[in-house]
């Protein structure tokens, strides 16, 4: 039989409805000077005939499912595209998932603007330049002051958007750009009351980072090696949070100042959550499902001095 | 509407065509004694009834459109999982595609056996140990044996299942498992008449290596720094072979002896096709679809001398 793929989104009745909930209210502008810079979620038309077949990326939105929020800081490197395609690859197969995607720079770049575009994904597009005060040297490992105030932005995008209207079900998740994650996890933090948590491998210097649970299965403590004193002991790509709590609790922030190294996601947990309330995910915390992964830089040393390559070429 | 999320193969008359093609000749065993090593192609049912929605991963597979068959060697280490999952969610969208894994070990592992069982990708798991005295320390830049028997395994498997019956149309692609892909690089390699080739990022130590193109648009040398003069200066990740060359050709395999650094590619590419019959690809090699990325070592010091975390937890 015949297969027919669409990728374009169709004007559905569903997808108007589905549009009116996410008025961007970002007024910042891109380089090439186009407003443009959010896709909104779309609802897939089902088939119109028995035997056609609709293969769509990403998947239909639903409003029968929660959604999810993936909030990404991004800053320029050579190999930010690749990170953001494979990325977005694994974003695609989500249901109900919108990409905010927030940019470490003074506007947002024309590289992340079409990538987003082409990709098809439900996405908005921020950015927040990290003032040069904040800014810590590659080679200190805290890293204080990197992705909080694009974290923070996305955070705030969600709570000007979702103010009037009631909220729809969902959760928010902070995912960084090199980091790998299974599809499986999405589906694990859906359903969030407050707080999901579950391991996350290659980080603190372990195999993984997990929770102490006890036999009732309340988180009790962390199976980590670093600081296991911290109020909560939680890698970021270790947590999602409902929505609705986000909103209830507008002053919950990642805090920039006197953050010690590893504290970032205690800063804002603290205003949130107990830890006893936390839910455990992945099977109590006994799967690893996404993995604190970091790209090599390259070596680009037969560029010299001008320049081998054409700069024209977007990699 | 109701969305009706399927991911189970269904055993349809297609289907059992399809699978006609694929005898997996392998007789290896698995660490958990299974003999099953491979997923076939699968076609997925029409939809049954107007406003049903089938989403599936993969696409179904199409009589009308050529198979890409991407070999990927693959070898034990802490990022393994994490490789294969987010390559496994590239490769998830693509139509067509089977997927030939290649480990390097004594045995075909239950990690890589499960992990691709549950993807729900096509598959065929396969396994070749490089003997010790093949193997180079890993800080000697060549790496020369890394791979080769694995993609040579890889190539005997092809024609070990299309010797009889008619060969489909198809591509053959090597693509480490390291990598990052954009899902437009398999629609640029689909339809290859004998060799397709593009640029390919972070290679020989430059933004990127690409094709010198004649006003005709033929290939007629080499944008690289490193050894211009090599018969075919492409990266491995360059590069896709139509599956009828490789079947016209059974002598063409990677070489292992006297290979030296950068000539992999050469030592099967010479025994196939000339410059000028290279199939220029992305938009004439203007485009960057693939990228050399590599995944840094994580850093497990916190494990300590007796192991931190649990060694019966897969990472």
């Amino acid at each position: 039989f015949i297969l027919s793929i669409r990728l374009a989104l169709e004007e559905t009745d569903e997808n108007v409805k589905a549009k009116s909930l996410f008025n961007n209210s970002t007024s910042l502008t891109r380089e090439d000077g186009l407003s443009s810079c959010a896709r909104q979620p779309a609802v897939g038309a089902a088939p119109k005939a028995i035997r056609s077949y609709v293969y769509s990326r990403p998947p239909p939105w639903s409003e029968a499912l929660p959604s999810i929020f993936v909030i990404t800081p991004t800053y320029s490197r050579p190999v930010q595209k690749a990170e953001l395609t494979r990325l977005a690859n694994t974003f695609l197969h989500v249901q109900n998932l919108h990409w905010v995607v927030v940019e470490d720079a003074p506007r947002r770049t024309n590289l992340v603007s079409n990538l987003l575009e082409k990709t098809g994904i439900n996405f908005t597009h921020l950015n927040v330049e990290t003032p040069k005060s904040l800014k810590t040297p590659f080679w200190f490992p805290s890293q204080k002051a990197r992705g909080t105030l694009q974290r923070n932005l996305g955070l705030h995008w969600l709570r000007e958007n979702f103010n009037t209207t009631p909220p729809p079900e969902g959760v928010v998740y902070f995912a960084d750009d090199d980091n790998t994650y299974s599809l499986e996890i999405f589906e694990e933090m859906r359903y969030t009351k407050k707080v999901s948590v579950w391991p996350v491998a290659f980080a603190g210097g372990l195999r993984y980072e997990s929770l102490k649970l006890s036999p009732a299965g309340k988180v009790v403590g962390w199976k980590v090696a670093y600081d296991p004193k911290r109020p909560f002991a939680i890698d970021m790509a270790g947590f999602a949070i409902s929505l609705r709590l986000i909103l209830e609790k507008p002053q919950a922030t990642f805090k920039l100042d006197r953050v010690k190294p590893g504290y970032q996601e205690t800063s804002i947990l603290q205003d949130l959550v107990t830890m006893d309330e936390l839910e455990p995910r992945a099977a109590n915390c006994t799967k690893v499902l996404v993995w604190h992964t970091r790209t090599e830089k390259p070596g680009l040393g037969n560029e010299g001095k001008y320049g081998f390559t054409d700069p024209r070429m977007e990699v």
